[in-house]
């Protein structure tokens, strides 16, 4: 197994990444690791240490926020997102992961990795913490504009991923929606339930139906299908609720003396809520659909996110999710025309 | 000024909904309030309360949430609903709220009381808690396909309620979006954004552009605008993570002594954080558009919502809000043809 590192991607690159890939590389020595960026830099961030399973190739171009995502990595032929993604694509490493511009990883990924032949889009599949354990989320930002055959490519991407990289057993499937009635939503939600609902009943998917917000945070599903803008506004106001109300928690205990002492005795309690609003437990997300295993990182990712998402990309590249999207890629199809 | 309540809508009709009118008689003396809905009920809901503020007025028939929403103001023209919106109609008071059904209570405002005229579709707009105080969400689930003039009026109807009922001067309206640049999101997004810069560069709505769901939590803006199909997504996942949340900061301290010896020391403050997650604080939402106000209260209102959602109401038709969006609605108006 070996997974190949973007060293240059993300707000705290080259340092964070090179700490969380030597973390990685201490806790799992079987898996060989490949920091792909400037070769100066990356080395200056390990310093002394040179663990036997990293090792480094040399890209001396950085794809910035500021470029353009839809042609970044061919202007930029040498950088660390399209070296990594060649050495992916003729075999040279088992899964990539990179927390650098979403837009050009993915555009980079779309077009020299490709997508499973006969899936339309690639979709992010985010895995959002829920009252009952987790949940999936597919899509969450990749496509903002969605077909029905798109949503439905989703639920079942979205299904082999909670089954074979999260381990959940026959996945319940629900379509994200305003109400839990089949006439419930606008007409993409009301053109798509009926495709899933044939699905469900040949057995090919769990699908559960629509899923409210609310539900789907209580843990009512496994997987939430979504197209990318209202999947966005999804996590994203998870996130941002989180963000609030942990800080909120946080003041709580430091208004006095009183108060802190009372911190201080649900000390343990509070590191595991704390632990549960951490987005950087899960590391990334899957770019789902691409041929190979591709992890997307948080841009903010530190060396602890880092880790966690090359862990991520051992699960994905182990499990058997690409040969399954593969080989049940001819029951997504959709033959509908879309008003 | 005169509120006309439906006595016989959400889960707890009529015991909260009397109890919680007769909160607010108490507290607001100056305010008459017209209980609609079946007398015998509602006078044996009274007791021996009868102040002098509040009147009963019979009506025999209750919309169930079973009943076509379309329909059912017409069929069961006895209904509460349907009475106490033809009592508001013709000037017996000032501000009809219901707990009842949405699709019930919004078909009959439209068809009974009428859109302000100009205006497309009425929006609900609720006022969401963030982390700088709050904002307004419209629409938030009566208009699941929006097109931009939708999302325009809505932007306006927003602003105006923000400044009006709210009291925010220069209300900060924001296109709840997947990224803060003009050139993100969907069709609808891409469309609707150069109409509102364009009303903001005429000075007509303080509008800031797109935001995000997360940059909202935070307080990034007074007014978010969108449809209300992901109106509703966000929403529903700020009560979803904010009752998760709520119930496990609750578990921490009910786990041993120690901690609820924690949660004593730290008692005022939970108050004030709970009252935070209190959808009840607010009591209801407007549906903004109707020419004269209706407040839709929660389906699960119990008295402290409902006497909460009838000082809205008093605050909605003491307000200018409703002559505002008549004197500015042919600035509205958008003439775009959308695919």
């Amino acid at each position: 197994m070996r997974i190949i590192i973007d060293a240059m991607g993300g707000d705290n690159a080259p340092v964070e990444i090179v700490k969380g890939t030597l973390a990685a590389a201490t806790k799992r020595p079987d898996v060989e690791m490949v920091l792909v960026g400037r070769e100066e830099a990356v080395r200056a961030a390990m310093g002394q240490q040179t663990p036997a399973n990293v090792t480094v190739v040399n890209a001396t171009e950085v794809i910035e926020i500021c470029d353009d995502p839809a042609t970044a990595f061919k202007k930029k032929k040498d950088s660390s997102i399209t070296v990594g993604l060649n050495m992916l694509k003729t075999g040279e490493g088992d899964a990539f992961v990179s927390a650098g511009s979403t837009g050009a990883l993915l555009s980079a990924a779309t077009l020299v990795v490709k997508r499973i032949k006969g899936i339309r889009r690639a979709a992010m599949c985010p895995v959002i913490p829920t009252a009952a354990g987790q949940a999936v989320l597919i899509d969450c930002g990749a496509n903002a504009e969605c077909t029905v055959e798109y949503l439905v490519q989703f639920a079942y991407l979205g299904s082999f991923y909670a089954s074979h990289v999260l381990g959940i057993k026959n996945p319940r499937v629900g379509l994200l929606n305003i109400g839990a009635e089949p006439s419930k939503g606008d007409s993409l939600r009301l053109a798509t339930w009926p495709v899933l609902q044939a699905a469900g009943e040949r057995g090919e998917i769990n699908f559960i139906g629509n899923i409210e917000a609310k539900e789907a945070i209580k843990g009512g599903c496994d997987v939430i299908v979504a197209d990318g803008y209202s999947g966005n506004i999804m996590l994203k106001t998870i996130e941002g609720v989180g963000s609030y109300l942990g800080g909120e928690v946080k003041k709580l205990f430091l208004q006095s003396a009183k108060t802190k002492i009372a911190g201080l005795l649900v000390q343990s309690g509070l590191k595991a809520f704390k632990a549960q609003l951490d987005p950087d437990r899960v590391g990334g997300t899957a770019f789902l659909g691409i041929s190979k295993p591709v992890i997307k990182a948080h841009g903010s990712s530190g060396a602890y996110a880092i880790e966690n998402a090359i862990y991520q990309a051992v699960r994905v590249a182990e499990s058997a999710i690409i040969a399954e999207i593969e080989a049940n890629v001819d029951k997504m199809k959709v033959e509908i025309t879309q008003s």
